[in-house]
């Protein structure tokens, strides 16, 4: 006898709105809310989309869904990985859901990955919620989680890794990320990497952010003898989005196409292989004339900030 | 050091939309997201709007808000109790908040109220979650909470009443609100009034549903000797919302106005004075001769449905 | 053969929003835009709404819709218009509609109506596509038509009214309105009034705008001998309107009961009658209550903003 | 002295939205709205938006913005030209903007354009608010433009083509797109080809519409000896979309990356190059995995319908 309707030939009421300005946004009709609060850090909502299925949202902008999440972290750890040819410590700074790590740990040489996140509500809030995302990994016998500032944690060890992986939020006005994205920062990345090391970051949105992407792209270039931009149309994102590494010595464009293959075939991965991983650094022209427009650095006294 | 940002100049990120029309609805920006799940019988959500503070959805609807519950419970209630004079049993079908209860309560005639509601999960959600709204009524010793259908409970109990108040959820179709509407139910509802009863039910909004308050005026008309419509601007309902009296003895409109006052003076309200009481039953011009084009009543085999 | 269809059921694509605040609009689906563009003064949206009917819009907000412009209009008209008693000479400042005008020059006693609109451009698009807004009013041999700025023109006038009539937009941040709701333009107007006369402005919404409902009245107050401020429940706002009437000499709740009701059966009215207009000035006590927080009034130094 | 503002930090007002399911949005803020009305045919919409600039949609949805109309246009166009080598003779059905016409003309090879709209309004509305779209291209001398329905017009022409284009508008149920996706309609051009040609349709969104996608593959398939799916990012459909192309003779894939090359570089591009172009025909696994589900065509007694 209970019939239970939502309005309007099931129409969502509830709705995510990302408010890319102040004149577009993409609204996601939630079709049941697991959790919506505050952290110490920032607001966490964590919904079954209509759109995405399961989707980690925080304030106010989608990270990953169900749908693609695969898309964007494939696309964040393997080609720092391949770049470097035999990461064994690798450090993760942010990733608070868990599938960077997956994806690192995918990789065989790896025999200790150390993942440093700020917000320790949102880890286990992650763990709970998104088992699909992290996999189990935060179990893995070789990691180490750690709750703490990243920028605090970059400057205070003493550890040195073989490659670091920025999975951090953009860098909004306000928000502890603005300083994960300057000169300074990427310097003190640069000193805890071994030789041969290499560092990505997510590079916010080639559509959304343009400026951003670029800014950022210079930044990392202004500290590493190699850096190279890249992108992947991520679906739940509405663009392309941009990540950016940085290499002590070997060139991500250099690294024979066979090598790139033959370490792809050993991952079980959905997204990339060797025709989509060639296409990763594919950035229009289009895009690269909009690009070079864009000449600034982030700095500490004047940083990138969205 | 932490900041947590909602996006572009804080506008709200989390909405709820109550979809009118096709072409029209009202959207709440949430700020702080209570509850939001399924009852057996309906989607409840409970939620700190930025416009109304506190308020309860059910199914796609505010049902009542920290702003201006006072004003629809208060406006439900009281006409039909003070048109009886002396209400000493009084049965209350739906009513989940504990607010028309809350109200009920506040005659000191009253030496039983019963309260029967469908959906035992939305009460004690109700009871958790809005405090303000029942007032501790659920545990005033007057008080019994039956857990049944409210057309069964009309149906087999034995027990008469002074008053009966409807607080049901509209007649939308496909929900266990449309048999409520129906001739065959007020007349069950007659059935169990003691002599001098009184009934009245909410009747929906004047202004997106006018047909809808036509036609359940039009169909306690139909049962009892008396039956008298009325309305009162709820500010989010966005709307003068519906009600309709049917009275098996006295009118309203017939008590005399010092009753009135000295009865409204003796009860701790909000919004009801003498002045507002008589207009409550004041429809506009414009209103009547909009009403006036719905001739037809709600029927078990042709209910009234929205 | 042709088949063209909107999205989804039928829901519209093109929407007008009203924000209200960040966490609160109301939408408005368009069926078919009339207009839509800048004029020399504001941005002017004339559109068939799914909801209100035909609808004129000023920068991000309803104005008057055909569903109920009327009783917005009659109410700010006729009890200024009554409370004077014998209006031969009226100024209306804004109105660019022309619907006030209309109510206007119902009134028999009226030989001379003069309006003052700052926006030619608004009042011949009303004029155009809005023709059951001013039914011909602006062709009225005893109609005055001036395009000038309200202040300039009450502050250069050497003509004196019986009653002047403010029907302006908002007095919204950095809009030519702020000023028209100020002590010092209150002055002027009250010079510019015949012994015996009134004035009455709009003052914004009860709901939404309650502290500027309050300042104006205030500010009215600390101008003119007596004060009354009144409201009418207008669905296309959703929410109680507010007005305020300043009087030389008689006030508005001492018109004497039969006066207003011969008055009221003369004119051709949709929405007031004696009834309704007894309401018009009950605010309810909630409302009173929440209204004397606020005890200061408008300044050109210091003025209101919304 | 004028001020004209938008409520809410600058917030539009005026907005667009695409509905892409009931439980997902895009919404576009319109900052100038240039054209909204019905042809006989569909509601069009021309207005310029905060995203995108300017923009043109059609019942519901963007078709082309000023910001990327070319990635659309140049990936529809120019792959089957290149496929066919040496094309003279070309038809364009759909294409009311002029933008497909545009790229075909940059050919030397084209001695006669034909295009087949069914909509002589939108066309000359095209004409009159999107010249940056068609760049004057209905007025080459190659041109022939007919007004008809373009499944007629190929049913009955006696004319044959070397590429035939149908940028067309999705076959959303009930509109006069459903049938020119059918098997049946596809035989038809098949006839209309010359020997050598190559066919090519726009083929909806690999995002919103996989199965669309899908079923328009197998249905060229189900009619040409060749048949190639391929999508490009197109930032404004929020989504890779899809594009079929059906060959008598020649495969797109085997078109030597050297008469690609040098086809290209002849032509005024700003989104395809080499690279780029490589990447059209790279369908990401996850997606080739999720359409394989698909196996069955659309036909006219059972046609495609989103």
């Amino acid at each position: 006898m209970c019939v239970s309707v939502e309005s309007y030939h099931g129409m969502s009421v509830l709705w995510y709105t990302e408010w890319l300005s102040p004149h577009e946004a993409h609204v996601h009709g939630i079709l049941e809310l697991l959790f919506d609060g505050y952290t110490k850090y920032q607001r966490v909502t964590i919904a079954k989309t209509g759109s995405f299925g399961l989707a980690l949202f925080l304030d106010g902008f989608a990270q990953s869904t169900e749908y693609d999440e695969f898309i964007y972290h494939e696309s964040l750890a393997h080609p720092a990985m391949i770049t470097h040819g035999n990461p064994r410590k690798v450090l993760i700074v942010g990733g608070g859901e868990g599938a960077t790590l997956r994806e690192v740990l995918k990789h065989e040489s790896v025999e200790r990955a150390v993942m440093v996140d700020i917000d320790e509500e949102l880890v286990n809030l992650c763990r709970k919620y998104l088992p699909e995302w992290h996999k189990g990994a935060f179990d893995d016998p070789r990691v180490e989680l750690v709750f703490a500032d990243g920028r605090r944690f970059i400057e205070e060890t003493k550890e040195r890794f073989d490659v670091i992986i920025l999975d951090i939020t953009d860098p909004v006005k306000g928000t502890p990320g603005v300083p994960l994205y300057t000169k300074e920062f990427y310097e003190k990345v640069r000193e805890r990497l071994n030789p041969g090391g290499v560092t990505v970051t997510q590079a916010t949105s080639l559509r959304y952010y343009e400026r951003a992407f670029a800014v950022i792209y210079n930044t990392v270039a202004s500290v590493f003898p190699i850096a190279r931009r890249y992108k992947v149309f991520v679906p739940s994102f509405y663009s392309d989005w941009g990540f950016v590494i940085g290499s002590l010595d070997r060139d991500p464009l250099e690294v024979p196409k066979e090598e790139v293959e033959s370490k792809l075939a050993r991952l079980p991965l959905k997204y990339l292989d060797a025709e989509q991983y060639s296409f990763l650094f594919a950035i229009p022209r289009y895009l690269v004339e909009r690009l070079s427009r864009y000449r600034d650095i982030s700095t500490l006294s004047n940083p990138l900030e969205i």
